[in-house]
Parts: structure tokens; C-alpha cells; sequence
């Protein structure tokens, strides 16, 4: 059905768009070497939620879930890295 | 289903884990007062990229989609307010 077409295309972008949102973050840091406002607590916790996420996905067989989810946490946790080394 | 109601579980606890993982993110900037390293970038795509997450539950009358972006949309806005605040 070219709605259901229409639908996916819809989750995709919003997908690709939340999980390339840790990009400029990820730039920013790079950039100033600074993460100390950025919470722990956030990326940790998306971290774990997304990981749900992945399962609920594997449950589902919903790639665009699983795909949106595994790109987050991986963004997620070089970004982790990223400020446990700025802040030595 | 039993099976149904197990994912729908699953579902819900990811989706609240990454909604609340934005709570500890405030509660940081509220405590220092700063939010400097945190980019707009990151809040802004979110939040776009969330309304999108909306219009797909709303097309596939999924509650917790909804409801999970609705309230992580509020909570980012929260935190672009505060670090506009913060900035002057």
C-alpha cells in the first residue's frame, strides 16, 4: 500500500533525525573539548532505554527501530568517551 | 496475548527511560546554572525530529509513541528555555 510506504518513510526521517541530533553535540565537544554541563545521567539513561528499544524492535522485526537505536547508543557512547577524557 | 502485553510493557519502560533520561539533564543545568556545553543543535533536532515521531503514532494510533514524544518534546523545550536563560 503506497500509505504504509508513506508511513515508514515518515518513521524513518524521524528516526534519522533524533539520532543525528547527537551529532552537533558530538561536534561541539570535539570542538570546544568541553562536556562538563552534559549530563551523565542522560546519555547513560538513553543508553539503557535504547537498548529496550533494540529488544522491543527484535520482538517487533521493526529494522528502522533497531537501526535508529543501535546508531543512537553507539553516538551516545562516544560521546561517554568523549567527556570522560575532557574532563581529565 | 500475553506475549502482546510483555511487549507493550517493553515498549513503555524504554520509551519512559529515554523520555526521563532528559529529567537528570535538568536537573544538572538547574543546579549549576550552566548549560553551556550542551548544543542547541542537539534539543532543536530532537525536538523536530519528535513531532515526527508524533504524526506516526498518531497515523498508527499508537499511545505510547505519542505520549513518550510528547512528553521528551516538553522536557528538551525546558531545557532550550533554561539554557537561553543561563546563556544571558
Amino acid at each position: 500500500m503506497i500509505e504504509d510506504y508513506w508511513v515508514s518513510v515518515l518513521g524513518i526521517v524521524a528516526a534519522a533525525l533524533v539520532t543525528s541530533s547527537f551529532l552537533p553535540q558530538i561536534i561541539r565537544g570535539y570542538r570546544t573539548k568541553k562536556l562538563g554541563d552534559v549530563s551523565y545521567w542522560l546519555m547513560t539513561m538513553i543508553c539503557v532505554g535504547m537498548s529496550l528499544w533494540i529488544v522491543y524492535g527484535m520482538v517487533k522485526h521493526d529494522f528502522v527501530i533497531i537501526g535508529a537505536n543501535v546508531s543512537t547508543i553507539i553516538l551516545n557512547v562516544v560521546l561517554l568517551i568523549m567527556k570522560r577524557k575532557y574532563a581529565n
